[in-house]
């Protein structure tokens, strides 16, 4: 491991974010809300401690070298850099006067940059605007991060069954970390600029003015969930918002890769993805289901209306993006299960959402059926297959590995919540909302609550979780391993 | 198939099951409490109807071959024979007039024979003593029937990585069913037979009288958790029976392999067995968090106090009994998030309690160990290993198969009880409650509350659900694959 390589990648990292403050900063002098003092004082301590790294750490051997980016060094960079992300990001609130304590100016700052969207802002709408930007912002930041390291990092790195992606990403496939990520990153980038800006426009033409239209498409795009309103998305009261934002953030939930080939005009990869087709199966039976019941439970009037709210709130569940436009705790028990369920499934993989992945749970699945035709035909060779393709053994076990850290992670942070006085309910629900990176959850957390009352240990632990959640464990996880510090 | 073979087995079942009714008919003509003609009856019924299977379905190419049993006939066997148990095992209640209806007779018949120990009683104690005598002794058997299933068929099915106990069955290993099944079955109940003595003797030096003492030893060895008294065994009041149920929880948890060697004086086999330890170190562990918060609570005023009740709720939880001495949801958070874990997990692999199994939750965590290290060394050959036995890949896929499998149909069932309008968390723990062979849960089925208040349908599911979770899933399910029925 080469220490001064790993913090000279993250000084230049910490730097670049500091100089997108320049847009907070910007709607700051615009609005004249007296935020852009503070944001431009966090711009500058940002810019030049990133600097500063950047430079000192530059030594002669790792910039020779600089080509060759060894698997460890790539897993410290990751996930050393998204908490650096996540301290500095929360510089603005904490100088802006936002919170008092510095636990939730790094909660609010990581839960965007994770693009989580669970909130300790009690009253979103008293922050002045720039702040809000800057809020907004964070997620789209985290967002165009997660692209880039869920197709180019992860692939690579083999991280919890990721390595089946390996093949399907775009660009040229070399051994060595770097070019990669550059060619992949600027390629998917692209996609994801293209949909904000297409989705800021169209939220515009609904009447929202352009602040709210990228904040909220900030919000979209991540799948993060943070909003400027104290009521969500619920606060435009427009059926074309809902659904504008609940087809976006589809889009936002599926595989970033299959994007980019549709934009290529391959259009038959996306029904013949069969993440995608998965995907798109629970969003669709799910809204059925669930809008039978809160219409028969007589929640909505009209059977339009129910599907308005459904559909926004199964989109905003499964792809872990947490905007809220009804209270589905007052829904019917069926329909929460539901909900509960989607919490844990999330995203596709190579998309801004979190979750376990609809991939991950289809490989799951499919093991298990695989082990029932196994008891029936004992003497049977079989093999795991997504489509047409043999799951190699590797990416199960990678998988499982994944999963099972994953429902480990959870517990024990439950454990932790729970044992700061929190309810039980609550304290799961507010685990799985933080490692699963939605956002609101059940109970104490729910879509009408947040996450402020919680104590500091509790904060802590959750910001903890929801970097976890965002780099699939392992990454953070390794660097615990005395083992992995060893030459 | 040999569909003949099946029934016949399955008749000579049930007649058997039917003439252990004689026990619950004495304690009725003892007590003259009514219930003798109603159990007479069932006990006619249920032997005449299972000799005739028996008589009927012997046909001269099965006796012939009746040596050789093949997978998929001993899967039917158990599975269709545990379903046949419930049925006629509810009898009793039916005309008895317990319950008016035909699923509470089921449900509260294959709670038994399942060693869940969920119940529709309201009101226990206005139950005559016959039947509750019928009621607990449905545990007896029922545990009596798992230790064969769990310690002779299941390592031989290779079902949900059960083979790994293969080598150490106590017996001889012959390729057939058959008398393995035999030997290794009246060795254990005599281990079986010998602890549950054991314990009544105990329990009556307690102050209870011989049918409490024996109604509550079938609770405990069969890791059951029906009472006689409608608090459970809080009624009885007595620090020497909540300490005597306590011990031989735990000791129904062990895998009863062990006991059989150790009885045989090879006392090291029990610190040496890595289940059994980590078994032990939860125990241990569990108990001294959840003594500190509820003494910190203020729940008791005593420290011993404390761990009487602790220690008792967390053998009779971890073991999936659910017998009550308090009602843990007025505990801290922290601690029911704990009770709650422990459901998950359950008594260790053949032994009669219930849940995910020890074993099975190791295996899970070592795999993503595992998976940590093969990040750090990419190129490093490494294994997962129990104690000093290397596991084989198909062990953990197929543990692997049963956890998701387990999960899976755990929220099936709380989505297919949560739409007959029950709220989310009660649906949740019911089906855990009910899959994990717990018993008792949280919410709404709570160690307070019963199951009687739960839609006909819930009450079907969850009836289901008991032996699937107890039958290890797959030997259920397997019954409803079309290709398991082809030739």
């Amino acid at each position: 491991m080469r220490w001064k390589y790993v913090l000279h990648i993250i000084g230049a990292l910490v730097a670049c974010i500091g100089l997108t403050m320049v847009l907070p900063f910007g709607w700051g002098l615009y609005y004249g809300d007296g935020t852009a003092y503070p944001i431009g004082l966090s711009m500058g301590i940002t810019v030049i401690a990133g600097g500063l790294a950047f430079a000192f750490f530059r030594d002669s051997e790792a910039s020779k070298k600089s080509s060759v980016m060894t698997h460890r060094e790539g897993m410290a960079i990751v996930a050393l850099g998204w908490f650096a992300a996540g301290v500095f990001g929360g510089l603005p609130f904490y100088l802006g006067g936002t919170f008092e304590s510095v636990v939730d100016c790094v909660f609010e700052s990581l839960s965007g940059f994770s693009t989580t969207g669970s909130s300790v802002l009690v009253d979103i709408e008293s922050v002045p605007r720039g702040l809000l930007f800057w809020r907004s912002l964070t997620h789209w930041l985290g967002g165009m991060g997660i692209i880039v390291f869920s197709l180019a990092i992860l692939p690579f790195l083999g991280i919890g069954g990721m390595q089946l992606y390996k093949a399907e990403v775009p660009g040229p496939s070399p051994d060595k970390l770097k070019p990669r990520i550059k060619d992949t990153a600027m390629t998917l980038w692209k996609v994801y600029l293209l949909f904000s800006a297409v989705e800021t426009v169209l939220l515009m033409f609904g009447g929202m003015d352009l602040f709210d239209a990228l904040c909220h498409t900030f919000g979209t795009m991540a799948t993060g969930g943070f909003s400027t309103r104290n009521t969500s998305v619920a606060a435009f009261d427009s059926a074309y918002i809902d659904y504008v934002i609940t087809v976006f953030m589809v889009i936002a939930g599926v595989n970033f890769s299959l994007h980019y080939l549709l934009l290529k005009g391959r259009f038959k990869v996306l029904i013949k993805d069969p993440e995608f087709r998965v995907f798109a199966f629970m969003i669709a039976i799910f809204i059925a289901i669930i809008t039978v019941f809160v219409y028969a439970e007589g929640n909505y009037d009209t059977v339009s209306d129910s599907i308005r709210y459904t559909s926004f709130q199964v989109a905003s569940i499964l792809t872990t993006t947490g905007f809220a436009t009804a209270d589905y705790e007052l829904w019917p028990g069926v329909t929460q299960a539901i909900l509960l369920f989607c919490m844990f499934v999330g995203g596709c993989a190579g998309s801004t959402g979190g979750g376990m992945k609809v991939m991950r749970i289809m490989l799951l699945f499919k093991q298990s059926y695989q082990e029932l035709f196994r008891l029936i035909h004992p003497r049977a060779v079989s093999h795991v297959k997504m489509g047409r393709t043999v799951v190699k053994d590797d990416v199960i076990s990678g998988v499982w590995g994944f999963f099972i850290l994953w429902l480990g992670l959870l517990v024990l942070a439950a454990f932790i919540v729970a044992s700061t006085g929190v309810d039980v309910v609550t304290s799961f629900a507010a685990a799985l909302a933080c490692i699963g990176n939605i956002g609101p959850g059940i109970g104490g957390v729910g879509p009408t609550d947040n996450f402020a009352w919680l104590p500091d240990i509790a904060k802590w632990v959750l910001t903890f979780c929801m970097v976890l959640g965002r780099l699939e464990i392992y990454t953070v996880i390794i660097l615990f391993v005395p083992e992995f510090w060893r030459k």
